[in-house]
């Protein structure tokens, strides 16, 4: 999964009939320092996140794995909201 | 999914049969502020997506979720139109 | 899908039993402007392609989507030749 | 697959339902004289791996294809834990 | 497909229960010319490859087409041995 954070929302109306409810977050790519990269991904919601905080996103047909994705044409999803990063150093 | 801009359609007379009559749309990857970059995928509309417009792509198995792909060989599909992003300053 | 053009073709006499009597071409990435590009992929003809032509091919999952690749495993499927892109000046 | 490193754990405590209970890895890409890399990606385990430990990671569908991804919304599974590599000079 | 060369394998005793017995290979991405890249992906062989042998590796959920990586965690599968390359002069 990937890294990120989100940062803003896509608001579409017209949009593939499955999609109608599904919130569309934009979630920019984080370093392990929660440095902001520039890649970004458009992903479904599924648990509930907010913008500004961190998250894992799933892509591909895993995207699919959720209620809130099943059948539908999206391939990336926010599937956790991330507490910490448990690091140690070496 | 992938935030870009329609720039115009690709014209195929000999396809594979079951993508006769499907429109194929060239898209160019956009960054948040609208730019466009380099990269550019070809991809099956599903919403009537036209020149111009700012759409999400989905790819993968993900582009065969919609009427217009479902068990055909293409691996994206422009399947929003977007209205705006909502990115809040912080 | 990639936009590409074909090169050439790959000689495999040991390979995956249901691959016997594909056609392996080898498939240059092209720029919208026909520019050939470092990249290439090695995909399974289901057009008729030939060297020389511009073509799309279709990746992942979806590349198995035809009659010569279903169930086999093959990643990158040739499933359309460009005619021509057709691209308005704005 | 891809040679990683597991460098640490991420917690999250909103996450879908069906990943209560999975470990989810930070694994950092190696090269072949396991230097780290800079990209990384969160893996869920499922060969009971611990940090400091060389693994393999499989991505995309595959990653559900073990006890512990099995339909859930994941795209990257640690599935082996690596002895050596065996690299023959030429 | 990824056009690539066998440079060794991988040795792990703790892995997968449906991967024992796999062989893992170690397969550099080669250019047209063979010249090796930097990157490598880790592959099952479905085809008896060795050390030196130049190869197809199909990759994502084609990886999963062979009768030795059905339904395994596997992204990654050596499913031919290239005799040669014919590309033509333009």
């Amino acid at each position: 999964m990937i890294l990120g954070k989100v940062i803003g929302t896509v608001w579409s109306t017209k949009k593939d009939e499955n999609l109608v409810g599904s919130k569309l977050l934009i979630v920019r790519q984080l370093s392990l320092d929660f440095k902001e990269k520039e890649n970004f991904v458009v992903a479904v919601d599924s648990v509930g996140a907010g913008e500004g905080e961190v998250v894992l996103v799933a892509t591909g047909s895993s995207a699919r794995q959720t209620n809130s994705t099943k059948n539908r044409p999206v391939d990336a999803v926010v599937m956790a909201i991330v507490d910490k990063l448990d690091i140690p150093v070496h």
